[in-house]
C-alpha cells in the first residue's frame, strides 16, 4: 500500500493533538499533507513533525476539502463548530472530544469492536472514547469470554493532564507554593490540588454524576457491546501529572479461574500484566507507554466470584492519541 | 465523677500518641498521671501535657502497675511484647495497632459497638480499629436500618502518614527533589511516592490480599455486627499527607430513597455531610477534625440499589487517637 493522505489536526497544540502528531511521526503513518490546526492564539508558532516545522494555521480559515482525514482533538466546542464542515467537505473524521452522538460518531476501541468500521457510510465519522472507556475496554474485552460478568465497580483515579496543560501547570504551581510555605493560590482548580484528592471532576447533574462518569459507562458499554452492563463509577482528580489508575472489582454470576484470567490477559493486545507480586504505577510504568498495565490481579477475600484488578495507562496516548492514530490506521485499510 | 486515672501511652512520640496526648488534654479527659513511654530512642526527650514538659521513658522499663489504662500506639510488636505484663499489672488495655486477636480485645468504634463494652472482663482490653475500618463504620452504622446491604464496594486512598513519621517525611523529601529536577531517592517506599499512586500497601499474601484489606474486612464485618457481609476492598497509596479519602459504592437488594439516607447521615454521630453540589476533600475538610465528612451521595447511574459515597476522615484523629480516647472516655464510667 503506497497511497499516501492529507491529515488534519485540530488542536495540534495541545496535550493530546502534541502526542498525536508525534505518533504520526513514529509509527510512519502514511502522511501526505499534514495540516495543523488550532486557535488564533497559536495561529503562527510551528509543530516538528518528520524533522520539519509546520505552521499552526487557525482553523476557522482551514479549507477542509485539503484534508481526508481530520483529527478533532481540541475540546467538544470545537468539534461541533467544525464537524459539519469537514464533513461536507467530503472528510472523514476521528473525534477525541466526545462531542458526538454515538449514532452519529460510533465509540470505537481497535482491539475491541473494530468491525462496526465496516459497516459505516463514508465519509466515515468515528469516536475515540474517554481515556477511563478506551483502558477499561482495552483490559475487559478479553475477560468477557472467560467470566459472567454482573457488574463492574470502577475508582478512576486520573491525571491532571487529563484537563489539559492548564491543570498541569496550576498542579506544579500550587505544589511548589506549598513546599516554600507559599499562600495557595488556585485558579484552575477550585481548591488545593496538591497533596489532596479531589472527588469530583467536573460539574454534577441534578443525580449528582459528572459529565466524565456517564461517558464511561455509556462507552464502554457501547465499546464491549453489553448496553445494560452494570457500572459502579467514580471518578477522582489526582494528584498526578500523566498516567490514569484504576481500581476495578468485577461481580461475576459464577467463580472464575485465576489462571485462566491471567492467560487470556497476558494474550490480549495492548495489555502488559505485571508479575503477581509486583503492580504497575502511572509514573514508572505507563507514562509513555501503548500498553494498558495490568497488577494486583486476585479473587475478592472470601470471593472467588469476584475479581479485583488495577490497571494503569497513559490517559494522552492510549486513552487519546495512540487510540485516534489506530483507528486512523485501520481506516486507511479501506475505509477512506 | 471526680475520679482520675493515671494513665500510659506507649508510642507517645509517634504520630499517634502525639495526637493521643494531646486529645486527652483538649477533651480534658481525668489524668492523675500520665505516663509516656517509647524506645530507648526517644527516652529523656520530652512531651508536653497540660503547661508542662512530661518526660518520655523507655517502656522496657516501665513498671505497669503505676497505670489503670495503656494505650498501646507503637506497632504490633510493641504491643505483643509487653500486652502481657500489663494486663497482669491489672490495666485495662485499648490496643491501636491491629495486634490482638478479635476473641482477646474486640474491635470497638464507640458509635457503632459499644454496647459489647459492659460484657468484657476486667481488667478490660479491647482494640481499636484500622482507620479505614473506622470511617467506613461510622457512615455505614447508622444507614443500616435503611439499607438491604448486599455488598461494600470500597477504594480506601490512604495518606502517607498512615504509616508514620518516616513515611511523612519521604513524601516531603521525593516532591522538593522532582521540582528541583534532582534525581529521585527512595528508601521508605520502594519506588516513586510522590506525584503517583502506589496500589499495593504492605506485602501481599499468596491469594494477592495485603494486610490492611484484610483487616478492614475483618474489623468491619465485626463492629457492624455482619459476619458474613460481602466487602470489596483495594487499599492504595495516595501522595496525600494526612487524612483518607474513601469512595465507596453499596450494593442494595431493594432502591433506596435519598432524602432518608441524607437524613440518616445528618443524624449520625461523628458524621458532617456536605452539600449536594460540594464534596469534602483529605486537606480542606477532614484534617484536624474530629468528624468524618461524606459526600457525593448518590444512586448508581441507572440503578436505584446502588448507592454511592465518598469519605474523608483524619486518619491520626478518628482513625486511632480519637476513636482510642473516645473508647476510654466509655471506660472511665464505670468499667476500669
Ligand atoms: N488530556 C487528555 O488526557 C485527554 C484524553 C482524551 C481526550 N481528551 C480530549 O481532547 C481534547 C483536547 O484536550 P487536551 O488535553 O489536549 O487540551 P489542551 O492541552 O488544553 O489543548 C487544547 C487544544 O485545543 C486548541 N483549541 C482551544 N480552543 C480552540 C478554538 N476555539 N479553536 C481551535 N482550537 C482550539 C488549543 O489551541 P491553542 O494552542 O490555540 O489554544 C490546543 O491545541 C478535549 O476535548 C479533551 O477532552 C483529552
Ligand atoms: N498513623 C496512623 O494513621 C495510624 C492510624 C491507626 C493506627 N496506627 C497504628 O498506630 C501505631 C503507631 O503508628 P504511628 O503512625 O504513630 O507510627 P510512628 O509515627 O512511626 O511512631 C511510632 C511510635 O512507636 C514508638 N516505638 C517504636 N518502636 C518502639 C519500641 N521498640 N518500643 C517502644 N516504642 C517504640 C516510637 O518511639 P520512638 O520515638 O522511641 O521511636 C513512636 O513513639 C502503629 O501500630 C500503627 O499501625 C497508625
Amino acid at each position: 500500500m503506497n497511497q499516501s493522505f492529507d491529515i488534519a489536526v485540530v488542536g495540534a497544540t495541545g496535550t493530546v493533538g502534541e502526542t498525536l502528531v508525534q505518533l504520526l511521526q513514529e509509527r510512519e503513518f502514511p502522511v501526505a499533507n499534514l495540516h495543523v490546526l488550532a486557535s488564533s492564539e497559536s495561529a503562527g508558532s510551528s509543530v516538528p513533525f518528520r524533522g520539519k516545522n509546520v505552521r499552526v494555521r487557525e482553523v476557522d480559515e482551514f479549507d477542509f476539502t485539503k484534508a481526508k482525514l481530520v483529527f478533532f482533538a481540541a475540546g467538544p466546542a470545537v468539534t461541533l463548530s467544525y464537524v459539519a464542515k469537514a464533513h461536507a467537505a467530503g472528510c472523514s473524521v476521528i473525534d477525541l472530544s466526545g462531542a458526538l452522538p454515538s449514532d452519529q460518531a460510533p465509540q470505537v476501541v481497535p482491539e475491541c469492536n473494530a468491525q462496526i468500521l465496516a459497516g459505516l457510510e463514508k465519509p466515515i465519522q468515528i469516536s475515540s472514547p474517554s481515556p477511563s472507556a478506551t483502558a477499561l475496554a482495552v483490559v475487559l474485552g478479553p475477560l468477557l469470554e472467560l467470566l459472567e460478568l454482573q457488574r463492574v465497580s470502577v475508582t478512576a483515579c486520573l491525571a491532571v493532564s487529563a484537563q489539559g496543560r492548564e491543570a498541569v501547570s496550576e498542579l506544579a504551581r500550587q505544589t511548589t507554593a506549598l513546599l516554600n510555605m507559599h499562600p495557595l493560590e488556585t485558579s484552575f482548580f477550585d481548591r488545593q490540588m496538591a497533596f489532596n484528592l479531589l472527588a469530583q471532576v467536573g460539574k454534577p447533574d441534578a443525580q449528582g454524576h459528572v459529565p466524565l462518569e456517564k461517558r464511561l459507562v455509556k462507552e464502554l458499554r457501547e465499546v464491549l457491546g453489553l448496553p445494560s452492563l452494570k457500572i459502579s463509577v467514580t471518578c477522582i482528580q489526582a494528584p498526578v501529572f500523566f498516567g490514569d489508575s484504576y481500581s476495578v472489582s468485577l461481580q461475576l454470576a459464577a467463580p472464575v479461574d485465576l489462571p485462566a484470567v491471567t492467560a487470556a490477559l497476558e494474550a490480549g493486545a495492548g495489555i502488559e500484566l505485571v508479575d503477581a507480586d509486583d503492580y504497575p504505577t502511572a509514573v514508572g510504568d505507563a507514562v509513555g507507554q501503548d500498553v494498558v498495565y495490568v497488577g494486583r490481579v486476585r479473587h475478592g477475600i472470601d470471593d472467588t466470584c469476584e475479581l479485583n484488578l488495577w490497571l494503569t495507562s497513559d490517559n494522552v496516548r492510549k486513552g487519546a492519541a495512540l487510540n485516534a492514530v489506530q483507528l486512523a490506521e485501520l481506516l486507511i485499510k479501506d475505509l477512506l
